[in-house]
């Protein structure tokens, strides 16, 4: 048994709870679940957007360039640094993850060896990250892998294909399950075949450690909204490894990623480094508030917001064990830490209306995942084990008053 | 002779005069010329980003995307419907505007007729403009007209490639000489030639009266940080004629442009209508403060705006010709004015220098253009015709006094 007694044990000497307060929560009681879909607004981010908004445009106005034009470096070599393991000058931040995601997988199925390279990817991931790669290549180029992404599905997938794989592409973390890939192994696995990869760190990026340049990554993207605590549709990451900065071309030939952007030059030519894969102007107001979250979220560190995610889905899990099972759910996460990332997947074949009903009548915000999982994302930045502890015990509560059978058995939107 | 009675009087007669109050103006002694380059902020924009911020992102969490997820389309309608003459269903609001204009220029080009399709623009396009389209087809493909685009320059152009031309491209107001080209007679010429049209309307949407449904336009791009005051990095608008929307495939196939964006489909299939053409998450701070401005500038009217364009750059033009010609300064915009947009360029020798001293010495802020253009946006929302006037004369006494002398010569950025 898992009691509250241990998860107040766990609060009481987790080493950031204090980062808790510098976010802004607006109800103690509510339990939310689902900072792995929209992080919390911090106090810092927020000043930041107001002195962005009032001070450096409202008064400041064009001549506050001179302080924006480089957010999409600096602000990419802070998430490097403190949450990717990369060194400086292969990540910026600009676009969205679906416009990231399309830029580097063109220029790595363009950059790459083969003249009609396929990709690989596997059937579960993330739909937008699907469709962008069909999109890229033609959905006949695409090799979906239907099983779970370990490096021997990898390595089989591209060995079936005898190299005709120029590149493969995965979420680190399942933004169902939770799942953790070897993202080590799996790089190494492709490169063996002649492939390049590119992940998606979405749901892994200020959830678990990354290090990019120690595990030879060739490129990734990532969300700067969840556990980056950016704002809902904040700008998102990409990362190149210096090494293939001159082999790849950029795709989107936009001014902010040119040599010498405001010469005016007859014909377009990249500029050197990570910067060629910047398009248009920035999105500066967003770009200050995720600069503040990161200064916030790196005074607390990767290593102890990774370990208090585990500890947080550790508590989920076992209270899960004790107060869930016998209540129809299964366990779609791993057991073991170093496999998940910091949310927690729960299947109940009633997931969309219990989850209804845990937002209606339990204060729980929850995420629904199609068909039938409760997805239980507790950030790590503001999250008490004992609100982790009491989410469970609620479900529960939820289940055996029967308060789901009474909500819409109706799909909304689900973001 | 044009007086600053002159100015007063079309001041005294202004049916938008009161607009001047909605927006946040620190400095009523600062002359702000580049409000084509960044728009002021308004008091509806700050408040509406504030409250994005605060009480729906900070309080309402992931349950506030039942508000947000129309954003692109409801802000798109609002800008088609207030500035581009353009029906419901045709606009919408998500990405930069050289992200946008590589999506249709690339969807353009692939929905076409030829295989091969070449592109042609002018020489003098805005660079992110030619760059983004040389990346599309290729440089090889890129046809420039050297001459100033006229219905005629146009036709020749496109009678001399004989049908390869799949897409035009061309930017409605110049960035540079303020030049207003005649879009419905250009978009009608490449019709004729059987290749579509893709308009860049970023100098153009505000500033001036467009007509794109009556005038049969096939594709337009335009930005929102210039005169819709959306704020430095806010989004850019795309419209698709309702008529295309089935031929012209999306290109960056991401889950907000998907026929059903959370059904999780195993194969991407486009949205409905002008929807598809979007990608990722929206940026849903920044179309707050759009959609707030878009409000504020609608309440006048296209019609007024365009009209007050027309005088400040008229009061521009007089005074110049009365206090500049003689020191130097030609201009390079258009008297005619139905043919430039808001903004007026003066040629100088020293037009770097110049600029560096109006903003260090007179409180003027023009825009410097390569190589030898002061460029002056006079915003018809929130700029008097006394304040154009006054700019004008403050150019004179700089250069009388020989302030720009004692400036460096060499270039910094400019935006």
């Amino acid at each position: 048994m898992t009691t509250l007694d241990d998860a107040r044990a766990l609060d009481a000497r987790d080493p950031i709870a204090w980062l808790r307060d510098a976010f802004v929560i607006a109800d103690d009681d509510q339990l939310y679940a689902d900072g792995n879909s929209l992080g919390r607004l911090s106090h810092a981010t927020r000043e930041a957007i107001d002195r962005a908004v009032t001070e450096e445009w409202g008064r400041g106005l064009v001549r506050s360039w001179d302080r924006w034009i480089d957010l999409p470096v600096s602000v990419g070599d802070a998430i490097g640094a403190n949450f990717l393991g990369a060194a400086p000058g292969q990540t910026v931040v600009s676009d969205s993850t679906t416009v990231n995601l399309y830029k580097l997988a063109a220029a790595g199925t363009r950059g790459g060896g083969q003249p009609h390279p396929m990709v690989l990817t596997n059937a579960t991931n993330f739909p937008t990250d699907r469709y962008v790669l069909e999109g890229v290549v033609g959905p006949d180029r695409v090799d979906l892998i239907d099983e779970p992404v370990t490096v021997e599905s990898v390595d089989d997938a591209l060995g079936r294909r005898g190299g005709q794989i120029g590149l493969a592409s995965f979420s680190a973390v399942d933004y169902r399950s939770g799942a953790l890939l070897d993202i080590a192994a799996i790089t190494a696995a492709t490169r063996r075949h002649g492939a390049l990869v590119l992940w998606d760190l979405s749901h892994a990026v200020g959830a678990v450690e990354l290090e990019l340049d120690a595990w030879n990554v060739d490129m990734a993207v990532g969300c700067t909204y969840k556990y980056l605590n950016g704002g809902p549709g904040a700008p998102a990451f990409l990362y190149v490894a210096e090494r293939l900065h001159d082999r790849l071309p950029p795709v989107v030939q936009g001014w902010f990623g040119a040599a010498d952007q405001f010469a005016m030059h007859p014909s377009y030519a990249p500029a050197p480094g990570v910067r060629r894969h910047l398009a248009g102007t920035p999105p500066v107001v967003a770009l200050r508030g995720l600069e503040a979250a990161i200064a916030t979220l790196g005074a607390a560190g990767i290593s102890a917001l990774a370990a208090k995610g585990r500890t947080l889905t550790g508590v989920v899990i076992a209270a899960a064990d004790d107060h869930l099972r016998h209540r129809g759910f299964d366990l779609a996460t791993s057991r073991e830490p170093s496999a998940r990332g910091a949310h927690v997947a729960l299947r109940h074949d009633d997931a969309w209306r219990i989850c209804q009903a845990l937002i209606a009548h339990a204060s729980v915000v929850p995420d629904f995942r199609e068909p039938d999982i409760v997805r239980l994302g507790f950030a790590p930045a503001y999250t008490r084990h004992v609100d982790a502890y009491d989410a469970v015990v609620r479900i529960a509560r939820v289940v055996d008053q029967g308060l789901h059978e009474a909500m819409p058995a109706e799909r909304a939107r689900v973001t």
